[in-house]
């Protein structure tokens, strides 16, 4: 392999890869097999001439070729024979300072690294801007799904109202598996668990930090301004119970971990990530198994929904790959996109949040009850949309879905319900998604 | 309003609209709406500064500027104070001849004329590409949804093995109505005359050319082979009846009218439409009403689908200003997007084409009928993967569902059916959408 530099052929474009885990092997055989086609194509020739990784000693994927490999990361990024550098190592330390460095060298950068835009995208995307260079990352939320193209680029003109998204396969698996097959949440874990889908510690998916990550750079891109990961309200699913999942059925509805993402008429932004009934008629209710998908809201466009796989090797090696084309093909062009001008983002404090709620009351079966319940989500300006009671021996349950209200509002009104008497214990409290 | 050139202010990019219904409309309200926005964003600031229309008379919606209007769109085209033009006439004369007059001046063109891009586009991209401006069309496809950009963009690597969409809302609707309502399909057609959805001539839509359309530009741009509408095979709506939708909902099956477009191993390229029974677990069964989704099948990728609103001047004026602004600003670049080098397609034809069928027969109730019938089936090749029989008073019907087969085996063993004294009719026919 030649490592001479030949800034003369002008049509190839050299990749250095970071990381050769799942998603850089894969990587590194689909740039193999595709290269005639995408040069055939876009007359770019894409040839990955280095790739750098943790352990040298580690088996390696077929399809990749042990002499290309190094374990100095920072190497790659300074080689003459690297024009493009793909970040696959994720996390914040080292990455954010190889990609800096690869942008502050002219090199365009491809990354699938959420943790890192989610805390630190827009100084990332400001010093490429500074460079002239792309910094692309379709990737870093829901794998192979083309979400972040088409939010800067084809809805660039779009006032996006509301992004509510499925970007956690681990959580949709193990909610499909409690809705399908009537597991409780404890063996829908163990079962993602031994296929894969989880790991040993799953705080990251089902507490919903992952999802929050993607959510925050969901709205950076959709609202143009710069959100993070610590402006996200998290709720995870571990208190989703079999009851819950069985109510929600009952009354038309699924439940799925969302990220939801709004921009207010007053220009504030609010992103959260929670457990929500969906109703069964809409798109995202048909989401399952491990899949995901973003459904978008828009003034003029309506409703649009992306779906796919949106993690796996494979997959998300292919939203990857684009993003090398789009690169190499920029860089040849004397191009780069850009994501705009991203203001500060004015947070909306989550009490100020409006959601319909589903709550789920354990009563004493006595005349009198439900006025005082009723009562109760009357003084605190929170208003019942429907409501169903039945019995159980002594006592009652009392189901209610409210209209949309502000989560303080709703708050207040639990501490007004818990302080009753008459109110044995609040079973369970959902979001549940509705119109605007 | 001045029509002085100003060619010295780059951050301004003066846009010429032809045609001002439903769409230009709207997207002349868009605009106005938007620009500041826009502008803060990108730097790009968007002023309609010509709009064309047929019937300078004729009522326009509000937020079009009457002084702007003109009855000579060539005059619009030619204009110095326009720097991209926006086709939004239809059909092919004078559209074609207007877009290429705009092309060869060096002002980028956005169209969403699907017509003219399925029997024309190889052409107008390489005049595009020739004189190195944007000739953009998001909207020719599925009206709001994003789909042309990311199959162009962001699946660039991917090797794209089958797309098949529901593009065609009219048929949607009807199609919905049958299945929900129990409507016929006269009842249901009606029904979206009166609503506004199907034209008083319904000839394009219901028998599959408007579908037949985008498919080939769906194919044109998924494979990079150059296919016109006239290497689509058609087959529409208007035969399907209130006992095939029963008979679907029965097997776990809704009917559909799916444009598929799959490359095979060898290359050739086979585009057609026609109804189709989905299962019902599959992502499109679940595009309801007017509804359009495009489902793509990647070797890498796996399943993604886009799902929308592929009709309507809001949404389709959103997908038109999407590629607006991407033109403005590569035009600023002094960029451009390029379809890439098409091939010519090797159209499979489409008695070599393979579908699972369903297959609904009438047959004389008597011993050995169904040898006969299941003769017919494997001297032809056909394999049977279920099979369902049930009686009818004196008469008995057999219902098949194949494995896949070649179009000319199935045909050949519907004429051996046919042939058979036992079998009194061959109720229905339709393919069945199944893995690869």
């Amino acid at each position: 392999m030649s490592r001479v530099s030949d800034d003369g052929d002008k049509a190839e474009v050299r990749v250095g890869v970071l990381g050769c885990g799942n998603v850089g092997g894969a990587l590194v055989r689909l740039v193999a097999e595709r290269a005639p086609v995408i040069e055939a194509r876009t007359g770019v020739r894409l040839r990955i001439t280095r790739v750098a990784v943790r352990d040298l000693d580690k088996p390696r994927p077929d399809g990749v070729d042990r002499s290309l490999l190094t374990d100095d990361a920072r190497a790659v990024v300074d080689a003459d024979d690297v024009d493009l550098v793909v970040e696959l190592i994720g996390g914040v330390d080292p990455a954010e300072d190889l990609i800096r460095a690869a942008l502050e060298a002219g090199k365009p950068v491809v990354t699938g690294n959420k943790e890192l835009l989610a805390n630190h995208g827009a100084e990332l995307f400001k010093a490429a801007e500074a460079a002239g260079v792309d910094l692309l990352f379709e990737a870093a939320v829901a794998g192979g799904i083309p979400i972040i193209r088409p939010l800067r680029e084809s809805l660039a003109g779009e006032r996006i109202t509301r992004v509510m998204g499925i970007v956690n396969g681990t959580t949709n698996y193990i909610l499909t598996r409690m809705t399908e097959g009537g597991a409780t949440y404890a063996d829908a874990l163990a079962e993602a668990q031994s296929l894969g889908y989880a790991e040993a510690d799953p705080t990251a998916d089902v507490e919903g930090f992952d999802a929050g990550a993607k959510g925050a750079i969901i709205a950076s891109i959709a609202f143009g301004a710069s959100v993070t990961a610590s402006d996200v309200h998290h709720e995870g699913i571990t208190g989703v119970t079999p009851l819950d999942i069985d109510f929600a059925a009952r009354m038309g509805y699924v439940i799925k971990l969302l990220a939801v993402a709004e921009q207010h008429d007053d220009g504030s932004i609010g992103v959260r990530v929670h457990p929500a009934m969906v109703p069964t008629d809409h798109p995202l209710a048909a989401v399952r198994e491990s899949f995901n998908a973003v459904f978008v809201e828009g003034a003029s466009v309506g409703d649009l929904m992306f779906y796919g796989r949106g993690a796996g090797g494979d997959p998300t090696a292919s939203a990857i790959l684009g993003d090398v084309i789009d690169a190499a093909i920029n860089r040849r062009k004397g191009s780069h996109a850009s994501v705009g001008q991203l203001s500060t983002a004015r947070i909306r404090p989550i009490d100020d949040v409006e959601s319909a709620f589903y709550l789920n009351l354990e009563v004493v079966d006595r005349p009198g009850v439900l006025a005082q319940v009723a009562t109760a989500f009357g003084e605190n300006g929170v208003s019942i949309r429907s409501m169903e009671q039945e019995g159980m021996g002594a006592e009652a349950r009392l189901i209610f879905i409210t209209h949309r209200a502000r989560e303080a509002a709703v708050r207040a009104t639990l501490a007004a319900l818990d302080r009753l008497d008459a109110v044995d214990r609040i079973r369970s409290v959902m979001r549940v998604v509705s119109d605007s």
